[in-house]
């Protein structure tokens, strides 16, 4: 009986990267630091192998981040598929002295001390993608197994302008009051299922916002409910919001700034703490857990190094005590594919995870893998992420790039542009 | 250009799961609950798969650990090669309510509170080699790659009996006074090269004991060394000895039992507090990182659910910085291969792994892959664990299992029966 045989056919190396930025429409949706510009930038990271495979990765597109994709994607060609620790070292070596900081710009909210993670991730989604392909596996197959069919999202209600001005009325319309939310809700659970459904707050006063999410919770009984402020509250109100909304909502996300703040807030509320902020890097692991600063970390695999380092992420979480959700920025197909991989890969990953797709108009990749249904996608089955990329959309989008004008994301510029001397609502409250 | 292409013919499915208890000598290695009885009990899985590919792993052969193997190995049959964390249900749901204990006695040093991660560890190997195997790819590839082409290895001495009572003298003789332990380590670093020697101490007290490691140092100069009392001492010795050692050792590992006492220790010395006793599975993380009460985890794939789990806990120790070692149990060519394999795919496990391989003088697999030179073992570069399987040395361990009556390890036991009232060291000192 034979216990090995020659290897198979596999493509064994990259042959060539191609890094293509892109463009797509986006509302004004507003936030703490501003106000989302009107299209959206990313990089849509093409890895050939030889044999003709090619893996997909999606990212950030601000211009620092760009030039640093170009040097890795230089420096890739000649490199094994499945040597992802390599990757990463050809990360290291191609950023050279220019590691600090993350390079995107995250719309100005957030700041890791290097770019690695951040650099490496779309390379390591694409290397998996490629790996997938080759072995007729699905990515998730690749991270353990899918332990769930389908993967459930979350709504995500932003307050909102009518339209960028200048550009009429967009197909949502405002978004300021309690019942213009609770409406624009309404139309997501409809067209989508969620079950859950995340406010991002931070813009209006906490009274304002907090009468938002009553309204939800009225509105749909039953619905797990989450808001997001991003940091725009001090340590007392965000103690007296998280007493005010304790039996509504399932957990409070990014109430203060900090690790510090967070860990004060924590210990005055038994509603559990969220981040995204200030726990987005392996380094701030370790604080976070001593301060017992947060309860559940959002993993977000742009940030974190990729998939594989995402499944660490949610090791850790399981191992430490900390429930598991997941970030959403702006984002393309080939990014919501790799999340669903990732989230059926992960068995503690039992929040719903936030989305902005219901927001996106544009994609690069052809429909009808990433379907909502129920408030979740179906894990898609076929090999590598599953998805198949559209080339002439890519070129449309890239077009649109290229004459958009942005080159980076800068919502609070933008912002200012239209209200002068707007600063950013950072613990205003 | 083609994005995707039709699945390979992997093996998708387990067929049939084939478990041999085999028993193999070993001299009188002594330790603080007593010595090592003839034979090393070891259990080799064999994980059949559809094509007629055979993946292997090992483990523990206590009697109860080899009925809770049986019960997966009965269950397995069906599952897919990939789905690892399904592999993890599998062993939930064949254990039932038998999930409490180790199941494998450990020689009565150690206790965890279930017996899932050790239960599922062999069967997680044999899947990745089957993977590996069927992809042409070794299984440090599936662990995202090898960082190192060759893993580092320590000597591993012991006192001990000149030989069992009653079967004469053996190959290594007597080894009691430093001298003695001087020459196995001579004889130990001549013929493997190794450049790191560990003591397994806790059988003299501990003056006995300095005086050896400090022999050991002035004949092996620049040589890396530790010593392992397995918790024989007191807080308060093993400050003592911790102060005295602090210029010769690496680190020093379980000098005292559990965590609280080895945080006491902790604070009083600058040397590295090592432990495969008191953090040996996810659980004991949480604690011991809170009491700051180690500085260097051993990792041991049996004991912590496998490779990918293991690399997990590599990837935490690395986030909450703590040192990362390997320990080893008395073990066969199969766990050489997976040790090696998973040592090479994890970046900071920079310390020479124990190997207890020097003892060992029979095995079931083919010899050539799996050779030490300058201290170290190549990672096996063929599919899978690269190593093959020797039916007829199989056969004949299985049949020495058979006949020797052994059960279970019961190091405490054995001694009793040569030296009545023997009691175990643990904190004797």
């Amino acid at each position: 009986m034979p216990t090995s045989r020659p290897p198979h056919d596999l493509p064994g190396r990259v042959s060539r990267v191609v890094v293509t930025p892109v463009a797509f429409r986006d509302p004004p949706l507003l936030n703490v630091v501003g106000v989302h510009q009107p299209y959206v930038l990313r990089a849509v990271v093409q890895v050939h192998a030889d044999e003709g495979l090619v893996g997909l990765g999606e990212t950030y597109a601000d211009q620092a981040h760009l030039d640093r994709l170009e040097a890795v994607a230089a420096a890739l060609p000649g490199a094994d598929v499945f040597d992802l620790n390599g990757l990463r070292r050809v990360v290291v070596e191609a950023l050279g002295a220019s590691t600090g900081g993350a390079g995107a710009s995250f719309g100005g909210m957030l700041e890791v001390s290097s770019a690695v993670d951040t650099v490496a991730a779309p390379f390591e989604v694409a290397l998996l993608d490629l790996q997938g392909k080759a072995l007729g596996r699905p990515v998730s197959d690749l991270l353990g197994g899918a332990v769930r069919e389908r993967v459930p999202y979350s709504a995500y209600l932003f307050y909102k302008w009518a339209g960028h001005p200048g550009h009429g009325e967009d197909d949502w319309g405002e978004g300021r009051t309690p019942e213009q939310l609770v409406a624009q809700a309404r139309r997501m659970v409809t067209e989508y299922g969620f079950t859950a459904v995340k406010l991002k707050g931070g813009v209006h006063e906490p009274r304002h916002e907090i009468e938002t999410v009553e309204a939800l919770a009225a509105e749909f009984p039953g619905h797990a409910l989450r808001i997001d402020p991003n940091g725009a509250w001090t340590v007392g109100t965000s103690i007296e919001v998280a007493g005010r909304l304790a039996d509504v909502l399932e957990y409070l996300e990014d109430p203060t700034p900090g690790i510090e703040g967070m860990a004060l807030v924590a210990e005055r509320t038994e509603l559990p703490l969220a981040t995204n902020m200030c726990v987005i890097a392996f380094e701030h692991l370790r604080p976070a857990v001593a301060a017992d600063a947060v309860q559940v970390v959002l993993s977000d695999h742009h940030l974190w190094g990729g998939l594989r380092r995402s499944a660490l992420l949610g090791g850790i979480c399981e191992t430490f005590g900390l429930g598991l959700s997941m970030h959403s920025n702006s984002h393309l197909g080939i990014s919501l594919a790799a999340m669903t991989h990732l989230a059926a890969a992960t068995p503690n990953l039992t929040y719903a995870c936030d989305t902005h797709d219901p927001w996106k108009t544009e994609d690069v990749v052809r429909p009808g893998v990433l379907e909502f249904r129920d408030g979740s996608v179906a894990v898609p089955t076929g090999p590598g992420l599953g998805i198949e990329l559209d080339e002439d959309a890519l070129a449309a989008l890239h077009e649109q790039y290229v004459t958009c004008g942005q080159r980076g994301r800068e919502d609070t510029a933008y912002m200012r542009s239209i209200v002068p001397g707007f600063t950013p609502n950072t613990a205003r409250w």
